[in-house]
């Protein structure tokens, strides 16, 4: 699930950005965070936790001190040498940059065969270990005048919150976020070791950790291998230090037990991890926004995109390699939107959401002292209506942003403005601290780029900005460009070629020397991308500006409405929870089957044989032939499971999770690891708008299925010894 | 499944009949023969049959009196004034045959409101009753020298067919077959009435009837009401007469009663019908050359094929519009032969097959009074191989002979030939008995027929011909057309543009005129297309000797590889039955899912909420609003099944069906209609091949969604009324 984080930085889909990182979610409703567990804890008893639920509170006890976060994706700690386990597709990356064409680790697979052989994941790899929470709501909405400004408001809750990160991070070798929970009605400071010495240890080939590939990705039946092995590394203090043969491996303050047990049908599940974004309390006219107009748009530019590219990168062309990974992640998007869209219609979201308003209108009216809530709600409302047409408006513009070298000199540019303000007033993205990202962002297009494709991008959303009514264009944009309806083909064309030919912003060496340039030297500059970027900044700040203002707007208006939601649910007997924020959360249920449809049932695990079954020799489908034989011999070593036959391989469970948990450790009752939460079915990405239990199941792969690949197929007999297996 | 049929007659397919008539066959093996029914009694008690085994046995009884075929489809009467029940598919060419724009009967669905107001079928409609089964293999095969040469052998077996059903056929209003079962081991006269006024009584919309269309083609769940309603009328004496107000409706010898009883999973059910064909004996070498060669290879060609039309015909064009149903069908063939080629690597069919014949030698070997069944077997293995080879050989050449008008001036060239001979010694499709359909064939062609499209199509064809080896061209042909593989692009385009434009065999005038021309006046015809037809006379009828000799030889060998298959079966307990040939068939199991793939299970029935769920009010997921709206109210009347809590809408069993089944009755133990079989899970396809019992399901329409639909969406109260209903 990670790949829709991954690219929808890499497409800059700020106007989606919300709504895209929604992924699925599951039937047992709730991401909770540790602190609500006290709350939950009849629940998970009831479902069958044996553990002790207060542990769970605790971040810096077992198991939650062996979770923590890759920054996108989720893992854990497996051994007290610092092996963490996560998905395939987490650490895929650092394979990849590790692979060259004699030694190709991702379609051999890779695995050290001693701690001296690990090599270095690829550049900008972090673990961050979450060791503090700390509520923080007085000190960043405390005192502030209900009367003030939005944009005032929106200032004070920034400075207050980069006050706080500063803070906490003026030691070295920490993380800190200031989280906003119930829409900011809470704030929490979380504190983060940040590991940067993160090493790969072993991945399975492609052909086993990528099985089923994209035909299969948000599927059921599942046969993915989907895990790989880090190892978190610090300097000989112990501390985190940059990469370095003298550094040492990292001792956990816990690690995980990995289950070789019988997880079965109906057993209690929950997983800990880091879920990115839901929208599970977006009002109507978001809802509506949403279904009705942004992704039914976006999903007609998402083909025509993906035609545009693919025509402008032939198959086995070089700027092919350069453009599969935004390919896939077009497709993937294109997939998941047409699933919440089917998903949509099939739940009648719509209305439930329509219905649940009506509801909270009733419950609210039925109290002369919630009145203000409703005032509050009513002004949310007209907020949301505001930002969906503004997001309307923004939408062909925004587009028209994308070209690679147009938007680096747009940070570029933004960047010698922010520079000439201290550190503590700098937009967010730009401080010192967001520094190394910044670099690692401006040399990714080195690897990412061609200007004929590019081009041909930048030309299919210049036709769609040119096509909309004149009033929705951008006068600074048609300025600066000269742009008009009337231009034919060629002109634009011919047009667009001036910028391709004239800029040197192709150059890493160029990006990274405008990192230390002045305004005035970006003024004064002849390139037409940086012409271009200077032409916008002002258009681009008072947008910015006005964006700002609907911030602090919210900033106001959403605790109220949390807090109405909150109340509203107590009433009815129900903990809410709040939206998933990319912090370590909870969520518990079973494993289970479903019914993805009438007439078709989900069995609750997957087995080898199933392998056998989907097998061309074909990629995606082109298991080694070693496990082929292993299958076919009904070789299961101490994997079998009676219930179902086989090895299972993936297993579902109604477990809530959406994109960020990729990775996140699958727990049984006793606290052990018995999978990786690694997707969720189709049918389930919707659920990020509006539960529904029927439908929604989340994907893990299977311990013993991993241990069962370490042992037979790959020989990863010394990782198997290394770690603690409960047999 | 009829779809297949009609497509293949369509394109002219004739290397691929044999195969492609396949379709799938479901885990309760066998489609036995009236005859056989003796023989499995006992199986047919233990399943459930409630009947008296031995009546099935009788087709003058009930309830195989009942069945009918209406040639490439099954039907069967429901009440004593000749009333027909069968698969909307299979009654659609009727409905849109009497469809204007005023009155859409297949978008708006079709309800005679009396017997005045039914409407005449589609020209060419039959209704085959048939009365009597004779064995006649000593009258075709008896007293012939097994040292006949092959070609002898071929024209003896096919003048003493000819004799048999020009006897039998002697007496107006019956149509014969002298059908070959067990490879020409045995040969059993059939004697049918044949119905020739035929009309439309009832068909529920498309949205209802072919709804899920080609999306849900081959697919479970499904939620098609593929069920329709003609009316069979005869003069008033009681014989079968041309359409005419004065006829009466047909009073059958036995009707069956419709079940809105409780029919549920696991349950007793038995389908009768005419099957088309199946390859369940083929030797490995034609199973080889099937799924290596044949099937690859047209695989690739239909996807250019459908991509030429496509761009020949663009979407909304007149042209598109003549073309859909050839799109439909080259699109179904494709899916199909996909579903084939992956259900034999699934199943691992060549090696499967290889083992089979394997243990047959071992057998044969056992016991030195089989030996000359092995030597039988060794030269049909090597007819195998040849045929395969010419195949091979035919490939190209026979896809440059599909081109509309070409195939036309071929047939009525090949007419004027034949009718120089007496009838009884006419090549079979070209004696007086086949002129009706003769005529039809020719008249087809004005509404499928594009210039533009028929020659963009025979560009593609004559493409992959000249892309042959040389020694794979033939040389009639080349020297004919003046083809060599020098030739441009422009100027095998110009070429072509000479025979459209030169032809006046695009009207019907010319074409039913020449079906009275001699020899001599198409050989000195000037048509380019006649010409053409002309030049390439003596090779075809070359080949067509060549093929007749194949044919012989397979006479002589066949029969004897099938005793031995019998011989040895029945060694291992096992009752073998005939491939399928288009004759009265029975298959009987019972309802119930199944497991396509590991991990997904089907559920015997799918509801009435399925369609909800699917339904996006867009064609062909577009149910009336009607309908959607007693579906929500949860109006089941009196067709509810408690175990799945709706109205049961289709269901599988395990019954072994093929492509001609369609529309067969299923029955009860009781022998009461139940449903109507009408398709097969892609997984099955591969079954006429090699039966798969995990896998294979068949498709059917229960009756209760049935009456459900005319009671309360199409207000059919007087049909209901009508039939007799078993609640």
């Amino acid at each position: 699930m990670e790949t829709q984080f991954r690219l929808l930085a890499a497409i800059g889909c700020a106007a989606l950005t919300g709504a895209l990182f929604t992924q699925q979610a599951a039937a047992r409703e709730g991401m909770f965070t540790p602190e609500q567990i006290p709350g939950i804890a009849g629940g998970l008893r009831a479902t069958g936790l044996n553990l002790d639920p207060a542990t769970l509170a605790d971040l810096t006890a077992f198991p939650m001190g062996a979770v923590i976060s890759l920054g996108g994706c989720t893992a854990s700690f497996v051994s007290p040498q610092g092996l963490v386990v996560t998905n395939h597709h987490c650490a895929r990356g650092s394979v990849q940059f590790n692979s060259t064409s004699e030694n190709n680790y991702l379609e051999n697979g890779f695995l050290a065969a001693s701690m001296g052989e690990e090599l270095p994941a690829v550049p900008g790899s972090r673990v961050y270990v979450t060791l503090q929470v700390d509520d923080v709501t007085e000190q960043v909405t405390g005192g502030l005048d209900p009367a003030l400004a939005p944009r005032e408001r929106f200032t004070k809750i920034e400075q207050r919150r980069k006050a706080l990160i500063r803070d906490c991070e003026s030691e070295p070798g920490y993380r800190c976020q200031a989280a906003s929970f119930f829409g900011g009605l809470q704030y929490k400071l979380i504190k983060r070791l940040e590991i940067r010495d993160v090493r790969i240890v072993y991945s399975p080939a492609d052909a086993i950790g990528k099985y089923g590939g994209d035909i299969d990705n948000w599927r059921w039946p599942r046969h993915t291998g989907d895990f790989a092995f880090y190892r978190a590394y610090v300097g000989p203090d112990g501390q985190p230090a940059d990469y370095s043969g003298d550094n040492v491996p990292y001792t956990p303050p816990h690690f995980l037990e990995v289950s070789a047990a019988g997880l079965e049908d109906g057993d209690f599940v929950m997983a800990m991890g880091y879920p990115g974004s839901t929208s599970r309390y977006a009002r109507l006219a978001s809802v509506r926004h949403t279904f009705d107009w942004q992704y039914p748009v976006f999903v007609e530019l998402l083909a025509d995109w993906i035609a545009t590219i693919e025509a402008a990168a032939p198959e086995g062309s070089e700027a092919r390699i350069r453009y599969e990974s935004r390919l896939a992640g077009l497709n993937n998007v294109l997939k998941n939107l047409k699933g919440q869209i089917d998903g949509a219609r099939r739940n009648g979201l719509v209305q439930r959401r329509a219905e649940r308003e009506a509801e909270l209108s009733g419950w609210i009216a039925a109290d002369p002292h919630r009145m203000m809530l409703g005032q509050a709600i009513a002004e949310l409302d007209a907020l949301s209506e505001e930002r969906a047409e503004e997001a309307k408006r923004s939408f062909w513009y925004g587009n028209v942003l994308r070209p690679q070298l147009l938007g680096a000199a747009q940070r570029l540019y933004r960047l010698a403005h922010e520079r000439g303000k201290p550190d503590a007033e700098r937009e967010s993205g730009y401080q010192e601290r967001d520094m190394a990202m910044f670099r690692q962002r401006m040399s990714v297009i080195d690897r990412r780029f061609d200007p004929a494709v590019d081009k041909a991008e930048w030309i299919l959303f210049l036709k769609g900005y040119l096509a909309q009514s004149a009033e929705m264009r951008i006068e600074a944009l048609d300025e600066a460009m000269g742009l008009s309806p009337e231009l034919s083909d060629e002109e634009l064309s011919r047009k667009l070629d001036e910028y391709y030919e004239g800029t040197t912003l192709n150059s890493l060496d160029t990006r990274l020397a405008l990192m230390e340039a002045t305004p005035e030297e970006f003024e004064s500059d002849s390139d037409p991308f940086i012409r271009l970027a200077v032409a916008l900044h002002e258009t681009q700040m008072a947008r910015e500006e006005e964006a700002k203002v609907r911030s602090g707007r919210a900033n106001l208006l959403n605790p109220q409405y949390m807090r109405a939601i909150i109340n509203w649910q107590q009433a009815r007997g129900h903990a809410a929870y709040p939206d998933a924020n990319s912090t370590l959360r909870v969520t518990y249920g079973t494993v289970m089957g479903g019914s993805p449809a009438d007439g078709l049932l989900y069995e609750p695990f997957t087995r080898l044989q199933g392998i056998l079954q989907k097998d061309t020799g074909e990629e995606p489908f082109n298991s080694p032939e070693s496990q082929l034989d292993l299958i076919r011999a009904g070789d299961y070593g101490d994997y079998f499971l009676e219930s179902i036959g086989s090895v299972p391989v993936n297993f579902l469970s109604d477990l809530d999770s959406t994109g960020g948990n990729s990775g996140s450790a699958t727990l049984d009752a006793d606290g052990k690891l018995v999978g990786l939460l690694f997707d969720g079915t189709l049918e389930s990405v919707n659920s990020d708008w509006d539960f529904d239990p029927s439908i929604t199941r989340t994907i893990h792969v299977d311990t013993r299925y991993m241990l069962w690949v370490m042992e037979k197929v790959d020989g990863a007999k010394a990782l198997i010894d290394e770690m603690t297996i409960a047999r």
